[in-house]
């Protein structure tokens, strides 16, 4: 399988990016096409090592920008870096496109371009986070859809299952609807209605799970409205980054000696891995047909790597495929279901 | 002033709150009047020092427990420590509760004991989370309310900022309207109908804000509807345990020596307390005649303290009278606008 790489999204590209899909060539052996400005790719990855396999470059003489609109790809950027990976997956050039750029635009792009999957309404982002006892949660959507219906929600807490399953290896992943109290009851207008429809779904349903539960294990899938998933995941990371920065803070007024400092820094440095989102990977866009990949802005090489790495997990799966037919099988059995209360 | 604390709510009670309101009197000289089981309190206070000031016990022979309904004060056991803290408010024999039993029974019965104010449609109840720079922001409506209006998050926006610029000390608190994007028109329905109403408060209005802006000091106070908080604020407090936890077991790994453990320990512990809800202080619920407090239910003595030393501020500053003072404001500005309306 191929993956398109966008060459020149993120704010450490296009160095960054070449560099990461350098690496996933010549240490993970992955088939890339990388999109952007030949010369500019070319110039870059001439400061590399040779590659035992060639990266295939496809021009694209076009950037968006980190503060541009989301639109930007579908109206005035048509040739965009973004929007050429996306086209590349709907030609069947590539079976998923992996970019740090503009997390709007890619959305954009991905879900015109791409377009999703036959029977689910709306694609959503997945984050996947670290939890305590060393495992990961995926939560979705954060890509701050709004306006989501409990139609949705079902057909996320799907997309959920499979990427946890699939990707992550989960067996059996579990499946929480994010509320605020564990009771049925609990909740809002729109997490009331779900729970039942979750219920029916054949999926590994927990009920409601709270907020703790996201960071805590007790769920490998965490179901919400876009709007609050963004606002969980964008406050998580700011609070991480905030007690890693004291810490540094704290132990600095520790080790006044350098040989305490030696001992404590690679403590704070594997810490530091576990919350980075660099190392637990990009956040995928789920429900669209194909791979989408959208990595931080910040993305470092290594941050690429793992997101390409990833991005072939996903196409070797097929995770795409399995979500359209459990899907299907849904909407089979709600009409199966309407029929028979029609004929009752 | 007074104030009333349940001696009987908390998963360490009676003896942690017995024993905090016992630093409250002999360390702060606080005036308190301690609810609850009168042979019980008296045991506690036995194995304590004597103090300067008596401390008046309010005898109640009935505890709500941590799991049962927020109803259960307002029905089943109307004599609960809980009720009777709320009683003694109502009465004017004390200006403030603080609880640190069950969070949503000690809601229930401040907001039908005491009452809300006057023009206040809803209470909310905040709460104060560290920020990156050394400051703290106050996060509101953290309580699970549901079905919130644009009204409602206008009169949080009022509560939380005299809660900041009257408690915390905050001069010309900074407002954020949380939200998915920055500008204007990005958010949901709810968020966009409050950035127009929240413009003409009169208060230091950011507009709106991110989830990375609760915890980076860009904003003193953060509006947002209960769901969103209640789950932004459990989802944080799991974050940071995890991480403390993790720093705990690495450090561990990488100071095989003692002498190594004991220089990074108080490191850990300095971390600890500002990231500590015991430190940060008990959540005011905003919107009630007079005080209410409602502290972790693990709350230790120091934390009963600590919120003895919030609502004890909060009633020095009458930041309820000032509340109340300011809805009134904003409704009859309200009126004449209509009324101007009208009349064109």
């Amino acid at each position: 399988v191929k993956i398109a790489v966008d060459a020149m999204g993120g704010d450490a590209a296009p160095r960054a990016v070449v560099e990461g899909a350098h690496r996933a060539v010549s240490e993970d052996r992955r088939e890339l096409l990388l999109v952007g400005d030949r010369v500019v790719i070319e110039d870059e990855l001439a400061r590399l090592d040779p590659l035992p396999i060639p990266i295939e470059i496809v021009h694209s003489g076009e950037v968006v920008g980190m503060d541009e609109p989301a639109v930007t790809p579908l109206r005035r950027k048509r040739g965009a870096s973004v929007r050429v990976c996306a086209e590349l997956v709907k030609a069947e050039r590539a079976r998923a496109m992996v970019t740090a750029g503009n997390t709007g635009a890619a959305m954009a792009a991905a879900v015109v371009v791409m377009g999703t999957l036959e029977g689910v309404d709306r694609p959503a982002l997945a984050a996947v986070v670290p939890t305590i006892p060393g495992g990961r949660c995926v939560l979705l959507d954060v890509g701050a859809n709004v306006s989501t219906k409990a139609r949705h929600l079902r057909q996320f807490a799907v997309m959920g299952h499979f990427y946890a399953q699939e990707v992550l290896g989960t067996p059996r992943p579990r499946v929480g609807l994010l509320s605020v109290g564990e009771e049925e009851g609990k909740g809002n207008e729109l997490t009331r209605e779900v729970y039942r429809v979750l219920e029916s779904t054949g999926l590994n349903f927990l009920g409601n799970v709270e907020g703790h539960d996201v960071f805590n294990g007790e769920a490998d899938v965490v179901v919400c409205d876009g709007f609050v998933g963004n606002v969980v995941l964008k406050s998580s990371e700011a609070l991480a980054r905030m007690i890693l920065e004291e810490l540094h803070d704290e132990l600095a007024v520790s080790f006044r000696t350098r040989i305490g400092a030696r001992l404590a820094l690679p403590a704070l440095a594997r810490l530091r891995d576990r919350t980075d989102p660099d190392q637990y990977g990009a956040a995928p866009l789920l429900g669209v047909q194909g791979g989408c990949f959208i990595g931080h802005g910040s993305s470092s090489a290594e941050g690429i790597r793992n997101a390409i790495r990833a991005a072939a997990g996903f196409c070797q799966a097929r995770v795409d495929e399995k979500i359209r037919q459990k899907v299907e099988e849904m909407h089979r059995e709600e009409e199966a279901l309407l029929w028979g209360e029609m004929h009752e």
